[in-house]
């Protein structure tokens, strides 16, 4: 049994209450020990950088997720192929996903931290390219779903407004949102993917949230207000919607990714907007709904092939960029989907 | 015409991030001009020391209301009988309620800062005592009102939990949640608070919030927490009590009165049990529901007369007074509504 060398990706110092660089990360060697009884030898085909990671990276206790260790890989979803197996669940050549180290080759099956999503699975076949498995039938579109159709429930003929609106999630829930017939406005941070959410995925509208005269354009699209937010951002640009927002009207708050940076790691909110203008508030997270992710990956798996749900994706090739693909998703790099292609 | 003088309440320094005190207030003598066209002389009766005004106490801008000018008088909820009059709308010797100076005479009718509630107002001659017109048939009661029958719904059967339940508004809620056959279950500070909740309210259970073993209590009382947690509190009870709640479960936030010394006034919120547990948050002021005051007032008045809901009241007498009458309020000394009596 040879020892092999493999490549990956470590956070070296934790980022509270600054912003999160490329600097928070290093590339290191790493050998493999032989595999152990029940371990199997992964080869990393796709990561994906995801806003929940942020959570791990603070040095802060943050009540969903240990910390990361400094200097040990990190850890995230992925889809591997497996090259060895010590597991009779497993055979060499299968492609899996589930939570892997961030490194292009790794030992599954012991230390790591396993969301409660379950454990390394096979993939299934009919998901192509694989990576979908990472962006719209994967927790990102199961988080999209759910969102859209269990937790905001827009009725025909409501508004819903979407920040985050060109994100891998807020792109998804723009796309559920038309089918269900509401109309649907997106907030994004540039031009061209105000243009992209418009013309490639149907949006009624989408506004440039630097723009200045934003404040203005909201009131001039939804004078009363939204019926619906759903909120991936939070921060300032949260707070100036909820203040148009008029009760009964109702934010759903998916991710407050503008607030990752602060001190403590974020999560606070100023709610007198809720207190003075009457709204409701929802949070969630997709793991309340996991007794029914079989009938949620049927249905993106159909909108998908039907090209009812387009996959907006920014792939970043070369596992050296690595640290490029995770400070990128909290400076907005992203359109759609951040995923990291490893190996093909 | 003579040039009378009276006593009145001034703010001497904002109370930002620091607990409010008896020493931030003191009593002052004012020599009241000769009544203006349409101003009337008022004599107070009974004043209402609310925690809304702390927001009013900062220094800061707190979105809702203007803070009050330093060293001028305070301004509040009041009944009042009128001496002199200048308005045709008003009678020496009859008995108004409204927005009206924190002093012992006042001349109403500039400079006032008048709630989008109203003005100065005749008191219905059926509210007896006079000063139920500052407590259940009032804007206590209204928030109370509405609070529990258009935002918390309480459906039969289900578990609410009131925190301040006490106070003012939180002892309303709770016997209207009652009538509707909620199980109600309240948190306040001081067994006495407590018995009485039970003894005199009727509530299902009360647990003083200072018991080293709450969250144990609360597990044994409510196993998978509460249906609906009415808040007048916040901050780290609150949060306590959300983690304990889970989805579909709702918050009806009506006050946060625990986080109104903080830095900056208070009403931050760590959202990472609503995010997490999935439930729904939900504010509001009685203010949205102004159009149908006058159905609340009747029920309000009906429940209040056949002995359905009881008026829980803390009365303390003497103008000179009024600087521990407000102190108090957020030290919890009131055991229901906070009173002032002023003159008989």
């Amino acid at each position: 049994m040879t020892h092999r060398t493999t490549r990956c990706v470590v956070l070296d110092s934790y980022a509270n209450g600054t912003a999160l660089s490329e600097s928070h990360f290093s590339l290191e060697s790493k050998t493999l020990a032989p595999l152990a009884e029940s371990q199997v030898l992964l080869q990393t085909l796709v990561l994906s950088p995801d806003p929940y990671m942020r959570g791990r990276m603070t040095g802060m206790d943050n009540f969903f997720l240990p910390q990361f260790e400094l200097r040990a890989p990190l850890v995230g979803f992925g889809v591997a192929r497996i090259l060895e197996s010590r597991n009779p669940a497993f055979t060499p050549g299968q492609l899996v996903h589930g939570s892997i180290e961030w490194a292009e080759m790794s030992n599954w099956g012991a230390n790591l931290y396993v969301a409660s999503l379950g454990s390394l699975e096979l993939l299934d076949p009919q998901i192509k390219p694989h990576r979908r498995a990472l962006d719209v039938l994967g927790i990102t579109g199961l988080t999209a779903y759910f969102g859209a159709l269990e937790v905001a429930r827009p009725r025909r003929g409501e508004t819903l407004l979407i920040s985050g609106a060109a994100g891998s999630i807020g792109s998804i829930v723009g796309q559920i949102a038309k089918i269900r017939g509401a109309r649907v406005i997106g907030l994004a941070g540039s031009d061209r993917k105000c243009a992209v959410l418009k013309e490639q995925l149907g949006f009624d509208a989408a506004l440039n949230y630097r723009s200045a005269s934003l404040e203005q354009q909201l009131r001039e699209l939804m004078p009363t207000g939204p019926d619906i937010y759903f909120d991936n951002v939070g921060g300032p640009l949260t707070q100036m919607v909820m203040w148009q927002m008029q009760r009964p009207a109702r934010v759903i708050e998916c991710g407050q990714i503008s607030t990752y940076d602060q001190d403590g790691g974020g999560w606070n909110l100023d709610i007198r907007p809720i207190h003075g203008q009457g709204l409701s508030w929802e949070g969630f997270t997709p793991v309340q709904f996991q007794e029914f992710f079989p009938a949620a990956l049927a249905q993106l798996g159909y909108w998908l092939r039907s090209g009812k749900v387009i996959a907006l994706e920014t792939v970043i090739n070369g596992f050296e960029n690595a640290p490029r693909s995770l400070a990128g998703l909290f400076r907005g790099d992203n359109l759609g989907k951040m995923l990291l292609n490893v190996a093909d």
